[in-house]
């Protein structure tokens, strides 16, 4: 334990075997991590319930079952985003109650089932392409403690299938959007709510759609006030981002 | 007369004048313009009220009461686009009944009246900084014989401000739709109606919306089908071409 | 039933069940698709021979084949475009007179023959590569009940090519015009022709035509005042708008 | 008032005067806006301190001067956003307790001093450049009623000006970053807090800053997952999200 | 024959049986390729040894097989480029004098050698990877008649290997220069020579390469004044324009 | 003079005062420059008639004067591009017979009027805001001792205009074809002549113009092969390839 | 000073007063520029003649001679970049021996004349408009303590002009190599000496440069090794590594 | 040898067979590679130690093979980078001691390991998908005679990490810093080091990182002023850039 190091230097300084200055010269040149501040910090930030995450994009099955049974000795929850079903198998090996959802590419280990949530999280999707991005974003956040709720494919192009969950969207604590295309719909859902809204642009389209740069200036440029933005495709990022919100005291 | 070059060639035949083996060489080196063709077809395009339009922008004040002069004398509308009070004051000495409107930056002679359209054209605009795009195509849409409708500042961040006219849309022939930021207009008025919608990108925003590019391609992506685009700030020919439509037999 | 609710609402407060405050207060959290304002609303804007279509880019076979057989219940047309032969299988196994057309990469049940347009759409091409887009754009024109003639490899670098089919052109009722590389066609068509013009931009060419970019900057430029744009590739749009034109009454 | 209406029409169908199903039919036809609903939301979002805002740029001074002044009977706070000397002089003549901040060029009404927010709003700006928009983020964020502390010049080339604020910003509820150039400060305070962090890319910078894309696209790719994203120069708009998420109870 | 309904309409007015008035009428709706004006001027303008062109790409290997054969009926050279190994296995089965060059990746019927040209084109190439696109305008530029002299691998990083070349590039009649990555050849070639540049950039390079825009925009921005440029790997536009420069008389 | 520290040298070893060795290793370290082979060179690329050029632009009225009488001296013509008057002014003080062209934005000491031309060069331009480039390469040409006829306004959108000097265009030696919006001219005048075409795409335009890219791209992506581009509104540019071609023996 | 108050916890870890616990308790919440540890460190970068900078853009007069005075108070140079006369009549109302240099904008304190370098950089400008941003880069190497010799106009049209300095140019320590337009002097310079090369695209040029992209992508695609680059127009930055590289012991 | 045949022209000289004349105009005539200037030149460069370098992709096995056999004969290292095991294969049967790195993907035959380096060069990666690019750079430094200690995942989101490796890094004598996604490590390592920072932008990331632009922009405009960028996944020109950097003398 770090903590451990600086207070044996404080003992050392104590019992007269280091003079304040030395002591002053030796902690000049601890490494940060081994004092531990930001570990511990991190690991603050990351108690009750938040999973350790695991970009799978680019790894190796090998690489991604090594690291998923590291942090599943922690006890907490596991996440692997963007992940394979090679991946999956390569995890399902070593630690058998792992699931993986294809829909959303994730490999989950969910054990810590607690709600940590102030209220609900409702995640909205544009049309069915865009439903493996928002349910990134859910898998996310139900991982993370938040109680979830979805309304797919409720686009602005048919105005009255979002005007029918309005009264439930209104009553969300937060509420993502994901939306490819003209990434139109966090304008409309953000002019209907008043709480924070998080837009997901993604890379549903063709042609000057440009794989999401269309959505994603749409919704930089949004009319509705209340509406952040995270990269093209990035529901993890999004499920993040609404699970901290939710938990504020 | 053009159509008279080409008569004398046939007089000149039917006299024994010319060979037709003559005639079709020669024919073959009259410039097109002389047979007079495409101007009359052009000028059928343009009959029944189509005003003929001067492009204000880098010409003039003498260039543009110049034209303006020349173009009046064939006794139908005449419309200056782009145009500034300086170019306006220059065609006000020359012709005492010329209008200018300086929201839409457009100096009229507006002298045929008559209604040559078959319904009603619909121009909406999302926020009043939209309004001089969208007075452009009203200014077009009138001078061209349209009768004309307009909705303004009925962005989609606040949905019920639209759904408050959209019985009076559905009702009409065809719909301009005027929106900068992030463009997501046309594709709510789009899912709203059943008829053709012109949409037009404004530069109207900052930062990331990038003088209309954002809305452009919002607008080139619309999940709603009926939606085509024109070019941004092109106010004048959204209202050219919803005025083509309105006035199809 | 929806209106249902609304009547039940009704009778029970002339039945002196809900005071008329009292219905007041529930109406207002009614969802608007309870209300079945804007369904009635979409199927009449869908009715008299308008396609159902279904996106087949990035969808299963079967789930192509599920939605394809829920649409033909309906009686009318049935349209998917971007599909393949793999998902034309699935449908065939279920509906036997579907129909795929390898060009278009449509799957349709053509049943309604009807001519519900008032005119002829002519769709033209540039090179023999933009055929395709141009195809899925006859195709959505014929299955929304229009008379369609095609005029392809009219290129404007063999300008006598498109000349001699200005006549035929200038009958059209619309015209849709599909070009990559640089996008030039619209333009001229445009000149040619006094109907509105519908451009569409392919991805055809190489190089800094970066995959249709340039033809799309190109057509939104235009000259031509009566042209309008849809989406690079989208020939189904243009098919699609161009119908709704040749439809008005 | 729209509410009215609607109770009308029930007193209508008690007294016998229309049928259920005739009302049902009127209301069909009711524009939504009379029913109010909108409205009502409307407010209740922005009740409790949060501020009506006008868009200054781009308006007149008589007409940012006017529409202030309606908001001003409202009774709370009015804040006009991108306003400059002019705007203000003209608003000033007509309430005198207005007031203007250059460095965040708004003019505030600052009457409802209560605060609405559960915890403090951080906002932090990398260089001093960028404190025109941080400043605008301040005033957004006070004039909802939160409490707000500011860490100016803290930028990632020298770190230990940021680490040495670590401490008071882990205490924050919410942070707001701004930052120019390359945009690099939102991941590092990212890494640094474990709530969320509102990034606002600034156009600060030069050559292949390109007026802020390369902050925005820096901060879009944020390796931090508690990032989300505003527009470039959007100062007001992470204040508002800010202070939503502040006052999530 | 075209030129026969030309003749027989001035037969017709010589007879009586067509007044010149109903002959101008009538004229004015022959379709221009009825003429046959653009048919005769085409062909003059690809006679003497001028192949005719077939662009491979996205062509099955019986559509380029059949036009091959179609053109190679006329008697003079044919060239296909962007052609592949199968595209040649057909054309080899109908015409087995065709040659496939797998650098140029050009299928060629080499009938005509006789020299067109005037003097002799240079073609430059600055790196290995270059070649294919240099070869391409080599086999264009010799099927087309003209004497080419090629110099590889001579980019500007050793600057001594174009340097020992320059002699012999000064007596060239019109250069073509090919680079990829940072385009900067055609610049330094133009400044040694006093003859007309053609340059070609190559998609040729990684990263900020851009698949050949880093390349492009440096040619565009040469120093040198007698730089002109074609599209990105269009070695066969570069012979061809080189081609049509060379055999000026 | 150069070639006179060579012959220097030369002279050295034959008297002996140098051993071969010694004249090696003094060569060796002799600049390039002085060894006068390029400027010989460069000489010769500028002889007959081709004048000098100063670029206007960013330079003061004092330098641009100064290398403008510089250049005076040599006796040839002298040409000065993208001048303004005061630039005119200065020069006007030291050489009376320079001349201004306020269209062109040239000055202009025009002294040797030989022909050294083969041909005519023609110069087309879209649009009449097209013109001041397009003078900018007839100023040019002509300086440079070439024939030159211009052809003004006979965009694409009226066909028939640019038709009706096709014969003429025919019998030029090459063509330059400037045009901004869409850039398609220059693929159109291609398909019509044999010759060279040197395509500048200008900057006239508005929105998704982009100030010249849309019309760069076009010209790239031209489908007509003879077509090559200078950079976008390099008139002088293209004036300068033109009269290299026109002159070739 | 800092060290003292860590020196100050030591001390009263000896004498009693805190225990370890609390030390290091009170240790995890010292403000770590408080420790001291990165001033040292950013003072130690910073030592022997190395000047602090201001940035003048968009600074006040009243600011730059405000932060410029209080740097002169600590002996060394005293550096602001991109400064205007009006900044600089501020500043030398209080630090009369302050220099201005138009062409590099900027303001200097040159006190310490100390040559600290190790060899010369060679500064080269490609054309006569990139010399501001060369002589930026001149004066930081000079402040910086380095010997400087620039090669002005030497651009590789011309290449004669860069070889005539060839033999200089392989003497310096390391390169800096400003260029706008298309950005091809660096690889040219980069081939010919075996040091370092910082390349400086810079914003001259116009059309097709985009303000200095094409020259920076030119650059980073350098086919020369050696080369790295710096923003566009940043000689600054190019004079800043350029100094660090030539002072390396 | 290219010198002998300068040599026999002085011969020729003294003894009489060539007039100083004649040898002028003989000279003027040699190829510049003949000199062997360039030669001689480019070998001191790439002495003691520095290793030829093949850039492997898009070459075939027999080539690298063929180009490394050649280089290996020269006594020195031999670098092939952007290889594939294939190339390996090919190498490995000609030469047996060739090594291939599947990481960095790179062939060497290391042979002369002398250190020739003043320093250490450390190498530092934000990311563990970075290290193939930080790889590359570590074998082409390592190959140049360099000592080489590198820091991998140290990115930003956790600056703890990167602090505790400060000490070390500000012991180096130049850094390499590679990062993908919002690339804002460089500009933090800058502010902690005072030495040359050489920043690798990497296509590591998704959606707006557009395959690095979005690290290559941030790193261009990084606030830290020792910081120059290559090209992005450019390992190997940073590793030489910074081998040049640490060798000098």
């Amino acid at each position: 334990m770090n903590a451990d190091s600086i207070r044996k230097l404080f003992d050392e300084v104590r019992s007269g075997k280091l003079t304040p200055d030395e002591a002053v010269a030796r902690l000049r040149h601890l490494p940060f991590e081994d004092l531990g501040f930001a570990k511990v910090d991190h690991h603050r930030a990351l108690r009750a319930g938040m999973p350790e995450v695991i970009f799978g994009q680019n790894k190796t099955p090998a690489q991604v079952a090594g690291i998923f049974t590291r942090l599943a000795k922690h006890g907490g929850n596991v996440l692997a985003t963007r992940a394979d079903e090679k991946q999956f198998a390569a995890v399902r090996k070593k630690i058998r109650s792992a699931e993986y959802d294809p829909l959303a590419r994730t490999i989950t280990l969910f054990r810590d089932k607690k709600n940590y949530g102030k209220g609900t999280i409702a995640i909205v999707s544009a049309g069915t392409s865009d439903i493996p991005v928002a349910e990134e974003a859910v898998v996310t956040a139900e991982l993370m403690g938040n109680k979830v709720e979805h309304y797919y494919d409720v686009g602005v192009a048919g105005i009255h299938r979002l005007l029918a969950n309005r009264e439930a969207l209104t009553k969300s604590r937060v509420v993502i959007v994901c939306a490819g295309m003209e990434g139109a719909l966090p304008s409309v859902v953000g002019g209907l709510v008043g709480v924070p809204v998080i837009a997901v642009p993604t890379s549903v389209g063709y042609g000057a759609s440009f794989k999401g740069i269309a959505a994603l200036l749409g919704m930089l440029n949004s009319c509705a006030s209340n509406v952040s933005v995270v990269n093209i495709d990035n529901g993890f990022g999004a499920g993040y981002v609404a699970s901290l919100i939710n938990r504020l005291p």
